[in-house]
């Protein structure tokens, strides 16, 4: 995939979010593996339901911009903590959706979502008949700091699934591609907006 | 109708059904009757919201591809249930709606909702001082399995309406033709957003 | 106005509707007042969303068709019962809202709406400090015994606002012309979603 | 700045408020201030919906039409009192949304938001550790008392947030420029349902 087609797609996907109200302000930021070594992602700042390839710039690996003076998303290290643990990441959204926020707030370390037919969207989902538990990290202004936590998680639970929200802040996503990653941030933010809707209910 | 003009129906239904928040991540599958023994269908695994005719491919009544390698989607067996138990349907619609999917995880064995206008979208439903009660199946991956439980339930009531719910997954609902079908959801889906509300305050 | 626009006006107010998400299914219907013995109002049994002018018809002031064949909303006769009541009002609105479905489920005789700022878009509504008495009458599908008690309440109350509702069916509202009534409606569906909201707070 | 720059600007955040559901029927109202003593400003009683820059004015500092037959939105005082105090204050925002309005009517004399990330979106907002109290007051169609109730706030409380709320009516937020007063809405009107849906979780 050549930078200019993962622009477009990133674009794409901004609106997308946008248009669903899970980028409220400049929240939110896309990114796309290029390479090894070559991320696209969204530049910081930037409002997601205006975007176009113009508002999407290369990194490395590490996060570094390959062009002086563009500044990429806050939140960089995260995307390229992801694409450094998981081989198969190709794509990785993040979004600040009203269930999200409100549910982590709430939450221990996790929030699990039970027997929803679109829990086939996480791997091993071949069934609606199983549970995926969600980690919820505290949120932190030290990027670094906060990956070091999800690290540690990642180390004593290979088994985590794709995706993590940070407490009051939002959730992110991955997926093969971006079709992908966009699939199953749909499917997950469904869930949390029935397990809310539940949570109003049973209260 | 040609096929042509079945595709191209069942794709702006798609888009439709995605604006309206029904057909999250790759869910919901739409279909039109063509003839005794030819069904249009949703290939399986696109997002509705991009939906174009490319996106729709032929079945036989048992639910066969007409063309090598395309595959339908992962219920088409519910569709032609329908199909073989319903002469007069010839388009059906499945979506997971918020409301569809936590009323149907709370429900017993069926949904009633009494005394609306829109029940009037319904058969015999010349008035709203009436009720309907929506059958809730247990969700199954075992397509198969599931509608021989459909089938058990409408041999023993005739006078079913025209959809059912599957418990946390979603509606399925038909009628003579696509726009009766979609109109039939409208009112469905308004119907269950109503109760869900109900309960809220209620509770 | 000549018919043409009304029919465009019309047409347009129902797209906006159904944006809204006010007009579910084939619910709703619009008229415009064109002289003294004309109305043009929507044709029954049409989406709202997929309206153009040629889903609008002209009947009388006793909601006679003009045309041989066209058949005009179900409700005709509610429009026509407003045009003669009130001089001054030149469009109709009727929408099923959620907000308007479940509230006029659960209330009396009317609903009541204070210390909105909105208020102001009814009769001497020139400060918010006032409240509206909105009138809720029991749904019926006898068109004509409904408009009775609809009479019956404005013989009672001169100063009965320009609306109502119709217990689980929907609202009616009025103004001088399409853009005073279609203010009034989002300011009414503005005002009742709050209330609703409220509901749910003190339950 | 020219003043069609900035009609066009304000049209565009009207149709944006309008698609979020914040300026019902004519509410809402927006500003640029284009010098010291020019502002560009919504007429008075245009839908934002279908607003365009011809329903843009300019007013001087005091408010004052600059176009004699002109009439500005009847709340262009509180736009004044803002560019007055504030001398980074480029463009001001006026809607009222369900939340805003709801939360306002059960508020005291503020609304306390914390530990949000896009707290951010306020000053000295480097992290989401913070918490912003956002100023409540009474509703008063005398807009020369309620701008004077404003600035004895202001007064007494000179870090003040950009922003406040008018109990049953609306906010007022303000930015740099348009696009900063609109990153703070956003951010501001999400923060303020998340509040909103805590409320109905904890009651």
């Amino acid at each position: 995939m050549t930078f200019e087609d993962a622009a477009s797609a990133i674009a794409a996907a901004g609106r997308r979010m946008d248009a669903m109200g899970w980028v409220p302000a400049t929240a939110g930021n896309i990114s796309i593996r290029l390479a090894q070594d070559e991320i696209a992602i969204t530049c910081s700042g930037r409002h997601k339901g205006l975007m176009t390839a113009a508002d999407v710039m290369a990194v490395d690996a590490a996060g570094a911009p390959r062009e002086a003076g563009a500044r990429s998303s806050y939140e960089t290290l995260l995307h390229c903590g992801i694409y450094r643990r998981f081989a198969g990441a190709g794509a990785v959204l993040h979004g600040h959706s009203l269930a999200n926020t409100v549910l982590s707030r709430r939450a221990g370390t996790s929030i699990r979502l039970a027997g929803y037919e679109l829990l086939k969207a996480f791997p091993g989902g071949s069934t609606h008949d199983t549970a995926v538990d969600l980690p919820v990290f505290d949120n932190d202004q030290d990027i670094p700091r906060l990956q070091q936590a999800i690290d540690a998680l990642w180390d004593d639970a290979p088994g985590a699934p794709p995706g993590y929200v940070i407490r009051g802040h939002g959730v992110y996503v991955w997926g093969a591609d971006m079709n992908a990653a966009m699939t199953r941030l749909e499917a997950l933010e469904f869930m949390l907006l029935c397990h809310l809707e539940e949570g109003r209910h049973s209260s």
